[in-house]
């Protein structure tokens, strides 16, 4: 049985992807859109071995003003869209911003204007931690609850602000009209989901589906990554005296699997309990330091993995670890799965897949996928 | 002699009119863009009668993705926009948020990427006192100076608040980019400033320029105007139980030739001193309570005009008085005309051309306007 209908925008994308794969285990239908820009229409195959489903894709951009018209038109069933499509990374947002602003705010506007005009209702929104900035000013938020003052540092951050307030507004109108033009009912429809993450890390336990990045990656464990496999010579640790227990910055990794499933969870409550708009950590409330994960990915390979001390990155912060609690009672939702194993499942899609989704995943791979 | 060349975004509404006018007095060349969907292009026809000399007129939408390429590509001289173009209707924004961030923050986005395109280096940007939101919360920051907390409570101050962080990361980015390409002397060409203005009022003291606004005015003056003309049958004052000295809320009325003339500051200070992207409140620094401009239009009248309070509106706050002191400091500028120069102004402008734009000047004026 179907109980609902998605549109995944950024579906093809490493969180995008992984989120596909939860909504149809758990017997939703998915429309996953993507540019394919930065990722690669193969990890629907993976989608499908995994899950026995297959989700619909459709290559749009999501800055042309005509195309989720056209995606909401062909698929009338669609009442729900959780949104990833955007630009990422928060260096390249600093010498590019107005490609950020363009595809990550303007593209938001398109797909909400979209939304309104097909009464699409529910939108869960792929924000970040980011939008906190620095929660280790006075007073101290770590870790943070959902209530920190937001105040992003970079361009990136500021364009997931933007786009958080919009869908605040958009949510909070869609209702308010309904509601002075006598229609409660109506009203209730309009949900939003902000959900604020951390760092994702790990891939997926059969070792065929896991992060992909063009590119240069720039997270701490696909760079590993890459020294494990001889891509890249050594890690960079940018500074070791920070005010932390071995004077590397604190980040809460979080694996993959339990990140779906928040997306998953978070779609559930917007659908069962018409919250409004809501925001949403999904965090281990657990952090640990660079060195702390050097070290365990270095035992998930069975080697030390080599790396060097840098400067500190301008615009990084100490400690980014987050206060799940809310996501805990109000989604019944925490993480289950552990650091280690995020390293573990990452090694094995690392080492079985080392040209990403360009080349296909080894045949026992597959063959233990099947039973 | 021409000093520059400026391009002036919703040049033919109220206070681009003005700027533009106050930039044709100061021997800048001035292109107007405009769609005219509030406003009229009767307006240039007044700011040659007053000045002596005609801006040029471009229809066209700043949404529209390659309408100001063609706006800078046949004036290859303009290095300067000053950038009014946008929705300004705080209640509508609450009922049509989408269309403000269409209008406000897509159309900047397109904007800037025009002037990224083109190099055009200089934005004066037309913010809002809106951005402070509640600024009488703990701890009051009234008269509210620029490194009060951004907080705005509405859709379209949220929307203002966008952009003005989209113009900061662009006009940082230009300037680091160039920075790191050795290049210097460009990176300093790239500058911005914010001004965020408190509560425009007045008319051109010659009597045949103006506000006028298109359907139901949505500030206290022209809404006072109206009922001075019995086009209106009485002012609903909204709230008479707020903690001011005559229970009414407090704003600060900014005569529009002041205004005008701290958007000429900014530009020329942009142009000379490289600052960067800059914040400028624009105020007059002293608050006027609702029962304070109500005497004060009478007295201009000549007669008590007829008013009725009503309960609060939501999202109004008791207090929105400007501390003007940086850009007195930075811009050797402040406000020289007084609330009651305002109040005469307007009611010149309103008794003369009940029609606004609709109708041509009386002779008289016109006459006088020649000596």
């Amino acid at each position: 049985m179907v109980v609902g209908s998605v549109l995944v925008t950024g579906g093809t994308g490493y969180i995008g992807s992984f989120t596909a794969l939860a909504l149809l285990e758990a017997d939703y239908k998915v429309v996953i859109a993507d540019n394919l820009y930065n990722s690669s229409a193969e990890v629907i195959n993976r989608i499908e071995l995994i899950s026995g489903k297959k989700p619909d894709f459709v290559q749009v951009d999501i800055t042309d003003p005509t195309g989720f018209d056209k995606v909401f038109t062909e698929h009338p069933d669609i009442d729900s869209v959780i949104h990833f499509a955007a630009l990422k990374a928060v260096g390249e947002s600093g010498e590019k911003p107005l490609d950020y602003y363009h595809v990550n705010v303007y593209g938001s506007i398109n797909l909400l204007r979209s939304m309104q005009k097909h009464n699409v209702y529910n939108i869960v929104f792929s924000s970040s931690a980011t939008v906190y900035g620095d929660a280790t000013r006075v007073p101290n938020m770590i870790p943070i609850p959902e209530e920190c003052p937001l105040g992003p540092t970079n361009p990136y951050g500021n364009t997931k602000f933007a786009v958080e307030t919009a869908i605040t507004d958009f949510i909070n109108a869609q209702r308010n009209n309904a509601t002075k033009a006598g229609n409660p009912a109506e009203a209730e429809k309009w949900n939003g989901a902000l959900l604020r993450y951390f760092n994702p890390a790990g891939a997926h336990p059969s070792g065929i589906m896991g992060e992909d990045p063009q590119g240069v990656p720039y997270n701490l464990l696909p760079l590993l990554a890459q020294v494990a496999t001889g891509k890249r010579e050594k890690l960079l640790v940018f500074g070791d005296d920070y005010a932390s227990r071995d004077g590397t910055a604190i980040r809460d990794y979080i694996h993959i699997l339990d990140l779906s499933n928040g997306h998953l969870r978070a779609l559930n409550y917007l659908r069962a309990n018409h919250p409004g708009v809501r925001a949403w950590n999904l965090g281990t409330g657990r952090g640990s330091t660079v060195f702390e994960m050097v070290k365990a990915f270095s035992t998930a390979v069975g080697r030390d993995l080599p790396y060097e001390v840098a400067p500190r990155r301008a615009g990084d912060v100490l400690d980014l670890t987050s206060n799940p609690t809310r996501a805990g009672k109000e989604l019944g939702w925490k993480t289950e799965r552990t650091l280690e194993q995020a390293c573990e499942d990452l090694w094995l899609w690392t080492k079985n897949n080392p040209q990403g989704y360009r080349q296909q995943p080894p045949a026992e791979l597959l063959a233990a996928l099947k039973k």
